[in-house]
């Protein structure tokens, strides 16, 4: 199963997405290509894998990506290969922006598709002012933008307010488990147990054998 | 917002979501109608208003269920008066037999409908041996009928298999979480939030008002 996290830039949906990463087992996070400088706090691999221009170019007309997207002036994808060997471990999360997940949506119909929405306009301006890696004229274009994204939300199947951090990290906890929950993710696990009513004899003769009231 | 946990009789249903409603906030449980003789642990009102034969009967002439079923010779039913007070309070959610279940699909078309499945059938008849409430012969009958519930389990959309109780517990509570994420029910929520969006003046006229880094 694959999880699409999406929303406008300063969201919070990495923040989000790396603290469902501790709590929920077998679920793997997608590691989006991009050629916008790594800050600091980032680990090339696990946050992102960075390349030049050159080299994202490249990859685009090999057809190396299920999704990609300028965003703010850089590009971000998602490479095939990435889907491929982390969807072979488990369910795999994916954090990007809504044009790379409109284009997810094509190709894979049966992905579940959230989106984060910051609790107001200025709490976002005051997230990206905050972070402190863009220049002003970078977070007011930043904004431009979000007012756009944020009207992608009505093609997403569940939204979370991030207001306040715990909740919104349940809230994604509670769609990645409940799907899982969903009878047609279950099918294979339940068959075993249906086949096991169907084989066993009436009750009756069963329930004789071993209650420990038969002798009553 | 409707919630229906059903599954076959001895499969946990009441335990699970006695369990539920102590974490999950805002949500209430629909007391049942039933002419079935109370247990010792069962408290009038509070997991069954028990009424006579005559009085349940009464009840369905003057259509007071929004749905009703014999099960296993006893009467069960959920009136509207019930729905209707604990609706008021917020989400409501209903421990019912797979019959009532279909009733209520039939009458409420978004009501999230879950399946409660034993890990086996040993281990159903374990339980109902073990909660020592009925006949050896009683068990057999639930047994039998139970293996016709089962099948039942396909017009669910959720199904949780009642193995390991903890895990049993969560998992319904992440699909009651999960509802309230999905897009249809965060509408109103997020209304105010897109508003804001719209109406704030162009990013860089807003962020450059307040930016502490205008003057850089």
């Amino acid at each position: 199963m694959i999880f699409v996290v999406s929303g406008p830039s300063g969201c919070g949906k990495s923040t989000i997405v790396d603290h469902v990463l501790k709590h929920v087992r077998n679920i793997h996070f997608s590691v989006s290509h991009t050629t916008r400088p790594k800050r600091n706090s980032e680990r090339e691999g696990k946050d992102y894998y960075f390349v030049s221009r050159k080299e994202f170019e490249r990859m685009i007309t090999q057809k190396k990506f299920v999704e990609w997207a300028v965003v703010h002036g850089n590009y971000y994808g998602t490479s095939k290969r990435e889907v491929r060997i982390k969807g072979k471990k488990g369910d795999i999360i994916l954090g990007i922006d809504v044009q790379g997940a409109e284009q997810i949506r094509k190709k894979f119909k049966k992905a579940v598709f959230i989106f984060i929405l910051p609790p107001d306009f200025k709490e976002l301006r005051r997230r990206l002012e905050k972070r402190r890696e863009d220049s002003p004229e970078a977070v007011c274009r930043r904004l431009e933008v979000s007012k756009k994204e944020v009207r992608h939300y009505s093609s997403f199947e569940y939204v979370i307010v991030n207001d306040c951090l715990d909740q919104a990290v349940s809230e994604l906890e509670s769609i990645i488990l409940s799907t899982r929950c969903r009878l047609e993710m279950r099918r294979e696990e339940i068959k075993p147990i249906l086949e096991n009513f169907k084989k066993s004899g009436d009750g009756s003769g069963t329930v004789l054998e071993t209650s420990p009231r038969r002798e009553k």
